[in-house]
């Protein structure tokens, strides 16, 4: 097996016991990266001298004996929406063509001072929010969307071009790809990974997450960030774990690969001894989509004013209507949002407890649609955004076209560690086919 | 007068008139910083030169007929945890010497495309946060603090080096220092101007304001802001406006000059006509300092880590104790403390309709403490924070060592324009020697 076939956790092992070294494993996907671009096109910026240079730099520092972080050696792609100090940030904007921001974003400084090597920056929807979209397509058919707005972290992932990237989810922009490309993802709790140095959009709604290509690979990226009680989560057993199969409120948005996919992890999760039971959100969540896209819009006029006075002649006409919603702004409208989504919160975290352990939902309505003028729907990942909770996708099925649809598993907030341990557990379950894509992209 | 003794609105409405040319404001305001640079210490960067180039530019601008911004041609200081396209960002930090960022903040885009003259950049607590104190001293007595995180945008504003400045909140960086220096100070509500490009201490918490020497100042610059409502703000009355005197919770650490503060306030609205009640917030809101702290110290464990990872040797002692909480992070306090401050928001806005029209409070606990090893306490500050309200920072009396002492007027979330409105009726009354500043620094 080629190194740029590895997982991330399995990477990681290989070059601890020195059977791989860093720069084999980056030359390696820097030649997936060479032979798939041309097609796939998931990044904005690749310097392969650069990449080496750190590889060997990373394999000095081991052959030295220093101490490594936990991410030592591995290639990690970042959406070209987070700040990089050695490579621009274009946000896929035409206002920041050449911006260097001399500064790693915070996510960004985590990883790379835990030994991850940036690859580089992988192209996105403009702002993560408007405007232009990515020309990333997806890896298993290049007439379909790879899903947005973390359209090239996905299909990077998904691709085998690199292990691990960073995404960012507004709406549903990083656990969407992750259904569409057959990844592994993790959102974590608002609050719980910095969002600094990351575009801005909506400061109740942006959160940072990963990509893997499986649980280990998360938990991993988790370890970097020392998510809280992390070293301490145990391990869960999908035996007697009570799953609550949660349509959502927007459930007339499902489509047939959507249907299956969660028809299908509910099954084989109670096939293995799993207590599924169907969740109904209260009446109040209904209004959580409304308020998520309220809260969007209104914090999206403060985000891109900058660029409404410096640039109006070339900023995207959906951006410039969101900024020109100060002037009829809706602040009773906006505060009442708030409230809904504050006072949701803590009763779905209540949720949990004696009678439920994990929540078992759509990743996305379905396969990935056709067409690059559409990333698909963020509607079944909106409300999980606003609620603040960790999300992990999982891949699962796939749809009436053979793409790839997955599902997501859901904790109350802060519980990210025990949730990745549920995840662990249910993964090799749920994801009843891990071969499928080394096998359909890799032969 | 000298024009860096005007005020932004003052100096505004002559460069309009073309009395004045914004480089004949620079070239005044540059000559006062010369003049008191070796004592007050309010700047990390300067570059005198480059500040005029821009100043000539705006002249021509202007002379070219070309459509001018509510702030053009006035000078801006800028708060060194702020980004700025085109000069140093420090954080008054060890770790970032000389890090250049090479795009503004979202604040420092929309005053620089509104038509300020960013001047440079302002000393400042270390990240805003902990660590190293700004050299910044006291306007009206060198042995004291100016106040921080934000003393060196108080003190350059206080001391008529600049017009305008940002400075941050997250305790009470911005309103303190404005009681401290004898300014006008805004933090808008959370989230209506964006915070993108300020080091992030607390996602919750971090808020960036503005100073200026009188309302119409703070008013000029939420016009850059496009603060919802502002053009249709119309004006208010003192006569028959319903004030609550609110000591808030934290009475106990009131000081003698915040006591003759608030009250020199109420009575003089009283005087002239307004009805000032005792208001007393509900008892959930004593619970609301804590929860600030908590969250505040929680958010700051995901902040501070990568210079956690990057430059352990070289972090401040009290920032390192930050990450290090994420070993024993307290999952459910955190819980219960954003739920606190979830529950309180929507009950401090419903005290505001026919009975209420606006909140008075202390700005500071009384006058700025003598030596630059403290900044002060940020507990008058802290829960209006925690709450997203806006507040305007107005100076009122003088307190036992002759040190400007001033009071806070606050609204409910996004009333913003309304209460920049009532400010601009209540400041003529509260700041009752509006000259005694200029008087006292300019002779």
């Amino acid at each position: 097996m080629q190194p740029y076939a590895l997982s991330a956790a399995e990477a990681a092992a290989a070059i601890r016991d020195r059977q791989l070294s860093a720069e084999e494993l980056v030359r390696s996907c820097l030649s997936r990266i060479a032979a798939r671009d041309g097609q796939v096109k998931a990044w904005l910026f690749l310097d392969p001298e650069m990449a080496i240079r750190k590889a060997r730099e990373a394999d000095k520092k081991q052959a030295a004996g220093a101490p490594l972080g936990p991410l030592h050696g591995l290639p990690f792609g970042v959406k070209d929406v987070i700040d990089t100090a050695d490579m621009p940030t274009t946000q896929n904007s035409p206002i920041y063509p050449t911006t260097q921001v001399g500064r790693d974003a915070a996510c960004v400084g985590i990883v790379r001072h835990s030994g991850a090597l940036i690859m580089g920056k992988t192209d996105t929807v403009e702002f993560a929010s408007g405007g232009r979209k990515a020309l990333t397509t997806n890896p298993f058919n290049p007439k379909h969307t790879p899903g947005g707005s973390s359209s090239g972290s996905g299909a990077a992932v998904g691709d085998f071009q690199v292990p691990l990237a960073f995404g960012t989810q507004t709406g549903g922009s990083h656990i969407r790809p992750a259904s569409f490309n057959n990844m592994y993802g993790l959102k974590p709790t608002w609050s719980l990974a910095s969002r600094e140095g990351l575009r801005m959009s909506s400061i109740t709604l942006d959160t940072v997450g990963w990509y893997g290509r499986s649980v280990a690979d998360l938990v991993l990226v988790a370890e970097a960030f020392r998510i809280p009680g992390l070293a301490q989560r145990g391990t869960a057993s999908v035996k007697g774990l009570k799953v609550g199969l949660c349509r959502s409120p927007v459930w007339d948005r499902i489509e047939p690969g959507g249907v299956a996919a969660l028809e299908a992890a509910g099954k084989r999760l109670e096939t293995a001894g799993a207590i599924v039971e169907p969740l109904e959100l209260p009446p109040a969540f209904n209004g959580l989509a409304a308020a998520r896209d309220l809260i969007g819009a209104h914090e999206g006029s403060a985000a891109f004013l900058p660029e409404y006075l410096s640039s109006y002649g070339i900023l995207a006409d959906d951006i410039r209507k969101r900024v020109e919603l100060r002037e009829s702004y809706d602040s009773a409208g906006l505060l009442a949002a708030y409230a809904l989504a504050d006072s949701c919160r803590p009763v779905f975290d209540a949720l949990f407890g004696p009678k439920l352990d994990v929540v078992l939902t759509p990743a996305s309505p379905g396969e990935a649609p056709e067409g690059l003028h559409t990333t698909g729907d963020a509607i079944f990942n909106g409300i999980w955004t606003l609620l603040h909770v960790p999300c992990v996708g999982i891949p699962c099925v796939r749809g009436p076209k053979g793409l790839p649809v997955g599902i997501q598993l859901v904790g109350p907030r802060l519980s990210d560690a025990k949730l990745l341990a549920i995840a662990e557990a249910c993964a090799p379950v749920i994801d009843a086919e891990p071969d499928w894509a080394r096998k359909t992209l890799l032969g």
